[in-house]
């Protein structure tokens, strides 16, 4: 029987299994998680719209039907193109059609030692991570007496505004504005500074610019400040460092979020050593028209790991590009077993949507485009349709119901261990305990004045 | 003003500073976590029927109404009787009256080594991680072709027919034999063993032994296996060694759970080094009638780590009991600053209810006892209608009910790094990787022959 290896339970990944259902061959699916992930919702979990068991689905539950397929947790750690077999970290797993589809992580731009200071968000462990250091920036300030210590808690980077950083602005915009209001007694959270950095002139840079003016609106009156043509050149425990048109300039947060860069992820590597094929400079496999690695028809590489081309553009790195390269490689490759041959992959692109908090979002649907409550209607019904699982769905609707009602957000948990969190500054300073104390900080030794 | 600190926001902590909303004195709520877990159903995060968000409530959204109240996360690392105050990692708060009610940890026994093997479940990390392990347990039985190093992958012990033991006991065989039915193909998942191991001759030996037998009898159909008196020896990576009246017994068992002992919190040593108060066996504050430390009027213990009897028993570390003793302290503290004195704390016993599995549960109020399906339905909304906040109370009864009609338990996320699950046993044998195949093993060199 002829034996798939898919890698990854991605978006790619799992429509590729799931389309293999009737196929007269033996699948493999190969995740280090058990569990797909709903991406375009992650940023809910980060800022405790959702819980993580919302956006994300067994793996074995979704392809419990495929009778032929067999779910594994393993890590790929490498690639034998000879003799047709991947390396997991402890055993091997033979193939005769392989189909990588392992994703993107991000890229730091050479500067991997940012990453401990800006996390971003590629995984569940992320979201939860992410969600804790926000939540513990308000806590760290309420305990804060001295002005001049709190004000870097109660300011937020984001770098990048493409649709992730614009997501997590405008819901960190509605936390400190609305979700926390009336319930700290020493800070007002809508004090709080959200700052959305980008390099380039404008937020959604993949947008049309009718789009982005809206969106940058949209964002403003939410109490966002887009920080628009700086480059971010430092990043520490302190805050980030940007280079703008009129010099230097350095921002004091203790709360920085990457939402920048995206690189493919180390499977990439392994397909160029052990095929020569060629990665872009971000990593990415160049495949050919229909996905297979050049000389190893053999091999597929899909979704965000793929660079490939369409009409003269790089598909670009989103879910339903995913989705497609998915059914099309197991098309592909159950026509090859019967000897028919495929036409090249062509993406259809359906529009981008983009959501910026409550009745705000963008819509790019080519020559239909339009901004506000009807982009976020339609933001919410399409995320809400493609999420898998009728219960998810359900589960997703009943959450974003109460949360527009009340404001409230269910899910802001600071879990994992507070020695994880940035350091709390009352340690930093001098080594006697002060008092915490519910009146306003009078004479801080270690607190300047607040004249500069 | 008066300064009331409450150091722990489980029950006893929260429902006291609920209580305190009039009070003319200025609260100040003091926790580890910025969020209220409802721990009666943790069990059901460890087995994935619910997420941590659907049992955990942020404190400062329960406290929000009360404007004399301050919460802060914080962990109390000291107490100082003399100057009235207590320490913080970083610094210090005064108080006027101090109410500790941090809780009780696991127990192991002097045999703290364990804890790595055994974990308990106690916080919310304690239960991802256990929910991690449980179903990589069965992902690793899936991957391992040698029957004999299978076994112990599918052998679950929990250590203690409590409450916790038996309803974990109860979760993980519905697990087994439902909710995992079908999606293997290596493995059957009711061939899963589930052992409930307990020193006692009875599984829940505080109940009364008919209700002990009835919780036997519906283990025993869900395909549990209750080993009645047996004492745990030994516990390590590869399993558990039992003393039975027979003989010593070994399980090799990668997945051992501990719900056995109980210990007072740290703060119970802070408050007996600071004032000299006795400790009982288990590390519990021994307090007067009315849960004020002997000598020091000004101090209050609450709920599990305090150890007060009431009509000659001691009042057990349930819910009930820790919320009736919040409510009592704040009386006592209102009634003081007004110059009343105060009865002493009585416990009113409401009765117990331990849930088992599907339709099966036990209940006992005194003179009423019953067992099935009765006692299910009446744990069901009794553990609804005492969750925190109405959303959270919603979205568990829709989760319950999806459960119930499809089997399928939506959680079910293994989370963390796959480092920290145990050793998976292909690593272990040999050194050269092993191929990873869907049909049964032929003559694996590490496998030895299965007659043993």
């Amino acid at each position: 029987m002829h034996r798939i290896v898919i890698v990854g339970g991605g978006f790619a990944g799992l429509y590729a299994a799931r389309a293999f259902r009737n196929a007269d061959a033996g699948v493999t699916l190969v995740d280090r998680r058990n569990f797909h992930v709903f991406q375009p919702l992650l940023y809910q979990v980060a800022t405790a719209g959702l819980s993580p068991g919302d956006i994300a689905y067994p793996l074995r539950l979704a392809l419990r039907k495929n009778r032929n397929t067999r779910v594994l947790v393993g890590e790929m750690t490498g690639l034998d193109a000879v003799k047709r077999k991947i390396l997991l970290r402890d055993s091997e797993i033979g193939y005769d059609t392989l189909i990588c589809a392992t994703g993107a992580t991000h890229s730091y731009f050479g500067r991997d030692d940012w990453a401990h200071h800006a996390p971003g968000l590629k995984t569940i462990e992320d979201a939860t991570s992410i969600r804790g250091r926000l939540f513990f920036a308000f806590e760290a300030a309420e305990r804060e007496p001295c002005a001049e210590r709190r004000a870097p808690w109660l300011t937020f980077v984001i770098v990048g505004a493409g649709p992730t950083g614009v997501e997590l602005a405008g819901a960190l915009a509605e936390i400190a504005n609305d979700s926390l209001r009336g319930q700290f007694r020493s800070i007002h959270p809508p004090d709080a500074q959200v700052l959305l950095v980008d390099a380039s002139d404008r937020v959604l840079p993949p947008y049309p610019a009718t789009l982005s003016a809206h969106a940058e609106r949209q964002l403003v009156q939410l109490g966002v400040r887009p920080i628009r043509g700086c480059k971010v050149i430092e990043v520490d425990a302190g805050g980030v460092t940007l280079e703008t048109p009129a010099g230097r300039q350095r921002i004091e947060s203790k709360t920085v979020l990457w939402a920048a860069g995206v690189r493919g992820s180390r499977v990439g590597g392994m397909i160029a050593a052990a095929t020569g094929a060629e990665l872009d400079r971000a990593g990415r496999v160049l495949v050919a028209p229909d996905l297979t690695v050049p000389g190893h028809p053999e091999i597929l590489v899909l979704g965000d790991l793929a660079h490939v081309e369409h009409g003269g553009k790089l598909v670009p790195g989103v879910c339903p590009a995913a989705t497609q390269m998915g059914q099309y490689a197991a098309q592909l490759v159950q026509r090859r077993l019967k000897g028919q041959s495929s036409p090249p992959f062509r993406y259809w692109d359906k529009g981008s949507l983009a959501t910026i908090g409550r009745h705000a979002a963008v819509a790019d649907f080519g020559r239909i485009r339009f901004g506000g409550l009807l982009a976020w209607l339609a933001w919410l019904f399409i995320h809400i349709f493609f999420l898998i699982g009728f219960q998810n769905r359900f589960l997703v609707m009943a959450k974003w119901a109460f949360q527009y009602l009340t404001f409230n957000r269910g899910a802001r948990l600071i879990t994992g261990s507070l020695k994880e969190m940035p350091r709390f500054s009352l340690n930093t300073g001098d080594d006697s305990r002060r008092e915490t104390s519910l009146s306003a900080p009078a004479g801080d030794p270690g607190c300047r004045p607040e004249s500069h």
